[in-house]
């Protein structure tokens, strides 16, 4: 049993997604990953979406670029929440993978994040600050990550003073 | 039997597609109407594409706003002809919806056109087109049409002059 | 003890924000409402954001337009899962509330939701998702809720065939 | 007789437009080559259209860039279903090539793709789809291509889990 | 003989291009006003254009909306300057109508002035700014136009000090 | 005496403006070349653009960058036409430098062309059509040219068929 | 002797300025109000820009729209600070202005705010911060002016608790 | 005691802010540099920005990038001008930066400047011409850095004529 699913709309998208996985190595949270294209592999997307709470997964972190329809056809079939990751697209910087993300209408929400790579590790981030809600030592891994990162930010000016 | 289906993700678009429908009627084509939300009744929408074909369609019109993700996944479960209508979104004025529907990747393409209104008027002429490749009829209607269109515009300048 | 927090940036974004409100009502959630200007009460912000976890809350939705700190600083210094509804501006439709919001630096994720009223529903809705992870009632009313939405659209198009 | 005429505004857009070449390749349909350019061969443009139909194309694929007028020019002056690929421009990355062609009026459709080689590559696509809807033999290549394409995306994965 | 034609895409253009006309009208130069459009009556423009410089016209001033392909398409076909002018359109404010008329290839230039209202007056005096090179009553009638203007703008803001 | 004066914001516009000059050589069109920024000379900006009528030249080429104010400037202080070449920019590929240049208010008009190297070619070629407007030997160069760009348009699809 | 020149490019600038004026009031700063347009006044520009030290003034806040060479201009001749506010434009809601203004060349700055009615406020107080530098009273004023403001904030939301 | 700080989310920020430290070494101006993030060490930034004007700085310039909170956060607890630079972002070129620091709601202005390299020179500009108000050697040295840009300007354009 995996608390997170990660999955990518197209092995293209491991180099982008790959910072999910690092982020939750580093948070030692258990996770899954898998590619699952909306549009090559629809019926499979609907099936992994609607056994995915019985699966035991807690949150689906889902990254896809351009038209992005991954992450919000997975919440259409779902109540676990759904993170959504726009992967930088070749030709439009990523907006197009954002606003196909993002603008969900009402009622079926996607957790959007940033595009590209800071989307990728903070994906995993929220995923376990949601995760966090019910497992103590999720939090004490986020607190230390945050301490780590305060500290490092700290130290990086030193030299400039 | 239908030559086209015409499919909207919210009873809302339906002031957009009445072009839609309009322009049909006056090109004297057969159609049918669904509401269809892709993230409202997605396995509806599946089973839907899936079986369009054998249910003689020949083109499928998809008209949707914001993350519009119904077109591509309609086109997604078909080897149909999908056209796509980016419905005028509340708040980024559709190009959120054009930009979920025409940045489809690679193996599944959306015909699309148009935002809005102009969008959905040449979505029913997209569609005639393509049946009038082997329907005389249609393909009279069609150049009827353009005829009539052309005339209107050298007409609307008269006055000018 | 309350398990969501709504917070704005102003009164302005109330309008906006009922969405929230009524849709957490309807999902039976408990929640609490504040104004908190992120660069009016920048401390009292800190200390809301600081304190929220202790406090019990489980998440936390806060809504902003322009250039839309709160979400972002809010993160900043809590474990609590974030959700930030971009608040459509006066001036550019809120794609500067949008980037403000989504494009967070590596480390400190905000779950981001569509601009405007779509935005602020979904807001509510995953929310829930996040707290019906260990709330069966949640879960329960979740289901219920999208049941409902699924026969609606289904219902919507009846008229049409 | 081939069913699928190819044109491009520039011999500078072959490097996108060979997708298309490819992909038609790839699904066994028979089609023709030009360069045709809108702004500096408007008569020749013109001609073409006219005669495509009489000529037995069934579908034009027109690929052109920046002000991108190559497409909705052909469109204006023949029956057929013309399908137009945005090609990425040297400046703006093809959001002016989109707009130039998707955004036509009232009355003249062009069935617009993604910018770029995705779009050069679903143009081919979408032409075979037309096409197969009389034409067998193209329905089981489209049936292959999108099962091969299903098989390699699930393949693709394999190494993840 | 006129020294200015002036033609617009639509019938619909007419609400901006009259800021053409009246303009032309105070700096008396003589025009004349045509509909042709580039999509419904291609044959034509071209052979407008074609004949143009025959016709004594000395400057062609084009207003298009959305996918405005008339001024280029008219630029395609005669020696003589091309003033484009881009018609704010209903969904996207004007900039695909900018960027179809100012985005023109290497070899066809359109004179592009600004979208809307304040372009189409900047049109008249533009082609006035040409046919003044030759013409000192134009000139004159220029120096006179710029004077009031200055003189106006420095009588506006009397009454702040 | 020349006809044509090419300025440019800075010096590093030069790389851009080569290709003004390449095509004016190329058209046989006399002209000038200077730097003067609107930003850092801008007392000779206005005296060169007041002065520019007396001293013969009949069309002004400026191109510049970003916040790109020179053609606008220029034009605010002469009865020649203006022509604005927006320059690529580091930051956003040229979209503030158009924008910039376009944009002109009411009665101050900028002849604006593409952005970047287009443009910069463009610039050159609508220069000379209005300067041909009453010179019989560039009206001979340009058909010569654009018969030229027709022939290689041509003659490069050739290998195509 | 005022502390602060208001200028605007135009009369119709006043309905967005008049909250730069109201707001100098309020915070009890002394000010003049201009009309100066870039384009139809500009030697007066240049030359109240090269006067303004000498007239005692320490801070210049430019109001213009579209095209807004304005505030730039004024920056290039004069040793004051400049603070730029993009008025809203009536095509592209001010994102015209906004790049115009904030998109200066390397040397010329201008302090830009945000577009419109919240920008014209923000430029009087941006102007207050730093007359306040040598102002004790100014400083106080700013001061009182905050705490009114976070107090507001802290009072608009008691209802909602 | 030094007048300018110079603040700046993260080090990966540096190549850009020393175009800042250089030009204020280059006006002799002194400064102080550090590292402050908003979203990893907020509570230092509150605090930093709380002290600011106790501890003699002038005015603050604060660079960041993406959803860059850091100069609006600053300037809500400080009555020092805070000036704002956006830093290039790698996806959006920094168009979110640029509004994330622009679009300030009405009371809580930021100084902004260009996107990159030319914005964090001209901040550095317009702080000195912001402290020159009180302290004439700066005034000496602006005037002496605007001379030589000018000269520089004109000498570079030499070699053209």
């Amino acid at each position: 049993m995996k608390d997170v699913a990660i999955i990518m709309g197209s092995i293209s998208d491991l180099k982008t997604m790959e910072k999910t996985i690092e982020t939750l190595e580093q948070l030692e949270v258990s996770y899954e990953v898998k590619v699952i294209s909306a549009h090559r592999m629809p019926q499979e997307m609907l099936d992994f979406a609607i056994g995915a709470a019985a699966n035991h997964f807690k949150v689906i972190i889902a990254g896809a670029g351009g038209a992005a329809h991954l992450p919000g056809m997975i919440a259409s079939s779902t109540i676990l929440p759904v993170i959504g990751v726009p992967v930088k697209s070749s030709t439009l910087n990523g907006i197009d993978s954002l606003l196909s993300i993002v603008q969900m209408p009402s009622g079926v929400p996607v957790a959007t994040v940033a595009i590209g790579d800071a989307g990728a590790t903070n994906a995993a981030i929220l995923a376990t600050k949601i995760c966090a809600l019910e497992n103590e030592q999720y939090a004490i891994n986020l607190i230390d990550y945050q301490n780590r990162m305060h500290d490092k930010s700290v130290e990086s000016g030193k030299n400039l003073e």
